[in-house]
């Protein structure tokens, strides 16, 4: 069965007071958006449109990311949810199979649930569930297995608010049937809006069967403050935590570890306090991430210890046992094995090979101003501190650099390179130079 | 209207187990005392007295700082909430007007309360909350709108103990009054303390009014003890946070940013995990802080990006699009438009132009071991990595410094500046060497 | 009355879904082993043997390092409790005495209770717990003061299961009665295993008396999961921070501060938020610890101020007034009273004397690819900005080395030291090279 999936994205999120688009507010690192995106994606549907209209420009640049393959569909004016999934069928016109409504500010659905939902075989399947307070939901109305009616809080009975099981808005439906219920939609109601909720009814009347699939009312979370935002990120990791804990990964203090959707870490890899997930991190099992490390689009290797207070960046590939130590930030550097940065380095743009000693204080000068350029290290190198490596510069397997150097030229295999000037000592100065400066001093003082 | 404060703050604080006097101890960086301060000054008071006792000195530096305009009273012997607030009376013997008592170490009393309090034309206003659990606290027993007495819990039958109604300590009167009815309370109890309280009984005997003006309990939240000082900040930047987010901050974890008691933070301004404000920070819209940021009496304008790892010190001026990377700390420095200091750096004591890119490892030289000097760093120039700007010092428009170079000289602008060895490589020397020590230690383990 | 400590640590932990044995996770930066034999190490034993089975090898190495007089028992297949008890029995065969049998991975049991055990004078003493939710617990069936015996839940009757007073495991006994109930012991049950708790009923069966030392659930949290180990660890540093607290140690965010089991913090000292302790670190009071501080194996002397974002490492010693500042790193150093480091140096291997200021930037440069070196650096020196001290090197009293200066010889007392290359200026050359790479890379646009 071909799966096409319409993720809303179109509103403007007013309550969270910002400038940029509700749905590319970030939880666990990623736009709202990729969230719904990849719990959908899961089914392996056919086509994917996003319907944008507030900040649409900043949303469709965001999707052309997140999902290159999804298209948009532009909804100019918010005339609601039934006419933000006409603008997105109207992109798929020629689609056939089932279409699964979906919502880019409710991050929370499990692709199980959405497998659940295009399993079900009624015409017309709703996402409910059972609220702990039903509060002013939607109520589903069932009669035996069938979906009777979706009732609004404001047009509810008395005994259909008492109706614990709730619409979540996620909805699955043949296309075509899709697209004939939607265009009969009416919008004669207060708010002069089309509801998505309103093809229940309009299905049975038809004499169409509708059901609801039930899932976990925190699936169904939509987020429309930014408390609500910070209460999502902490489910998010909450989450996150108990999952590795679970993989077998040793974290100190879970609450202070945050993860990134995609974030991939291995068995008995130890964590310390304070430890911040970007996108992209993937770490194999057994290396060791130390208090307040920042990491970023970098793969850690089996045996590698890192930190306390390193950065990696995009691009930093760690092979096996490579050391990383305080204040250094490696970026777009890829590390050969048991290569070792102890400490207050900035490896950008590099090549090192294995074995390699990074000695404290050395750059990689990888910008001219201009330009970026590339800087190889070989094996079992040793680069005293504080060395400058003005890229683009090679030097050679075990070669040398004495400290306090700056190499622009290529260092041969096995050579000692010194750019540095020799010490001379001027006995006496020293003391001579801090009286004078003590008296200026004193005279100040006295002159004040 | 005129209205003084009377502030008191010679308490000992025993079981904060410090030599520190407690209302100097710190919540949201503040000392307590500036707090109950800031809300008393909402009501600009015409006079200002703080009734200083134990650590009078201390206290009194402290008060000099935190409120210039404020006078300090001594109260030599701890004899009572009664006796000191006579002695802050001396102090300001020829004010007329309305007097209101506060309390060193109740810092969360809001501003609009004290408003509610002023404007109650009672001849005596108590300022009382309702208990949840009212414990051991004093009772206000009211006849109808009219406050009759206070009740130590101690003194209270159990019918006066099931008020719920307590005393805060908090008092408005008149200044003439006040001084009249304090001269005439009496230390006749086990304590052997002159007591505050006991004016209202004296007040109502005059045949005068007391009437009691409520505000939430948390208001009056005293500070005891070190556990009861970290409830308070823990309450303190719920409140921040929480005020934060309405106001358009986006904070992927509020529960760990530490807002300080003047930080100001603007709209989609990003703030990271582990962000701390100390005191004296503005953040314009849209900025960006990175994780693990430490800020301190600085200004970030509109589209900087900060951190993660920065050190923002007193002093530094970042205007717009500013980027200041990781390991950078500046201090007392004036960053221009789109300044770029990515990595390891120390900016003090300097002026940056527009478009200045620092690199990595870069020092402003600013101490020469007596005295402190200033960097000036033209717009548009490139310094290059590990360069030392041995202040005073200046480097014009456009000019360059090599990587590795130590300038003692001004540079003028549109100049390459050099000050670094040429380098040598010394063929095959680095095997050797490296063969010699290997040796060597080969021997000193066959020699162990 | 000697004392044998038998510490069962033979257990694979296998819901730990670690390559770690269990008993070697980390609990306050110790291992959970470390835990229970410092309890018992309080009770002076004569002996100690700590039964290792599962990872032996591993379990064995890190006995001898937590506790060197400890003895180590093998127990090559698991057969039980009470047949692990009988492999510790064995490694002290002729001990006469009272044996506490205690388990590696129950961390929190106090002194306190563990004296209140050896004190009891029944023959066979049973810690046991009053439990919130007994669940799956064993009972204790007391009568009157005596245990009667210990029911496993899933052997409970009805009646039994009722009861709340359950089995900790924990048990003291003389010495040479163990090991004959031990040898009587069957396994003749669903487990093949021998428990220890079938002894009370042994015991019973000679008309001997067992009885019931009590103590708080708390205190008999055993380990099973990363789960249950991250909330114990939750639980031992919300003590630790409480302890702290009450010993009069500022901490702004407590809850935010981890503590190893050895960590010593003195009154007043000022600790800001995110700080994380390893093992061996002592503060002396007053001394500050800024932020983003990670303190390992190291003394802090009065007045000291450390931090932001500083790292101390294993033998670094700072003396009174020592202030380190940012994205400094001090290792196996010793530091005279009044020592500087204020921003991005790395000190390792060095002894640095009274009131020196170290410049930003320096490092010692300890390791030459093979050896470590150390650095001598005398009193009242100051060390220019982006000094390399190339060790093994001395740098005497009052001497100043000029920023950018490679260090490799001693410098004499009061001398002025220089390693560097004389400033450059080549007029117009900036301009001139920035226009090549603009026109190159507009060039490049072109061509692209």
């Amino acid at each position: 069965m071909a799966i096409a999936l319409v993720v809303l994205a179109a509103g403007q999120g007013t309550r969270m007071n910002s400038d940029l688009p509700k749905v590319l507010h970030r939880l666990g690192g990623a736009p709202l958006l990729a969230h719904a995106l990849a719990a959908g994606q899961r089914l392996d549907p056919e086509r994917v449109v996003v319907v944008v209209g507030h900040g649409a420009e900043t949303v469709q640049k965001a999707v052309a990311q997140i999902a290159p393959e999804a298209d948009c569909a532009l909804q100019t004016e918010q005339l609601g949810t039934g006419h933000a999934v006409a603008q997105g069928l109207m992109q798929i016109a020629n689609f056939e199979g089932k279409v699964v409504v979906l919502y880019g500010d409710t991050p929370f659905i499990r692709p199980e649930t959405l497998e659940n939902l295009v399993e079900c075989t009624a015409d017309v399947v709703v996402l409910g569930f059972e609220a702990a307070d039903p509060g002013r939901y939607g109520r589903l109305i069932v009669e035996g297995d069938r979906l009777a009616r979706i009732v609004e809080y404001k047009d509810a009975t008395e005994a259909e608010r008492a109706v614990t099981l709730c619409n979540s808005g996620v909805i699955c439906c043949d296309a075509t049937l899709l697209a004939s219920l939607v265009r009969g939609l009416s919008n004669d109601n207060a708010a002069r809006e089309y509801y998505l909720t309103d093809i229940v009814s309009a299905a049975r009347a038809r004499g169409l069967v509708a059901e609801v699939v039930r899932c976990a009312e925190e699936e169904t979370l939509g987020i429309n403050t930014r408390a609500e935002l910070a209460r999502a990120e902490a489910l998010f990791q909450a989450r996150a935590r108990a999952e590795a804990l679970e993989n077998g990964v040793t974290m100190v203090e879970p609450a202070t570890v945050w993860f990134a959707l995609d974030t991939w870490v291995g068995r008995d890899v130890v964590i310390g306090p304070n430890v911040v997930f970007g996108p992209g991190v993937t770490i194999e099992s057994g290396a060791v991430i130390e208090a307040f490390c920042h990491l970023e689009g970098c793969h850690i290797s089996r045996g590698a210890t890192i930190g306390p207070f390193a950065r990696l960046r995009p691009g930093a590939e760690l092979a096996e046992d490579v050391h990383i130590g305080n204040f250094v930030e490696v970026k777009n550097a890829i590390l050969g094995e048991g290569v070792k940065v102890g400490h207050l380095t900035y490896l950008g743009d590099a090549d090192v090979g294995e074995h390699t000693n990074i000695g404290a204080g050395t750059v990689t000068c990888n910008y001219d101003g201009v330009f970026k350029h590339r800087t190889t290290i070989g094996a079992n190198v040793f680069i005293g501190s504080d060395t400058m490596l003005v890229a683009p510069v090679t030097v050679g397997d075990g070669a040398l650099t004495g400290s306090g150097s700056t190499i622009t030229e290529d260092v041969p295999a096995g050579a000692l390179a010194l750019g540095r000037a020799k010490q001379i000592n001027r006995p006496g100065l020293a003391t001579k130079l801090f009286e004078i400066l003590r008296a200026k001093k004193a005279a100040q003082k006295k002159g004040a």
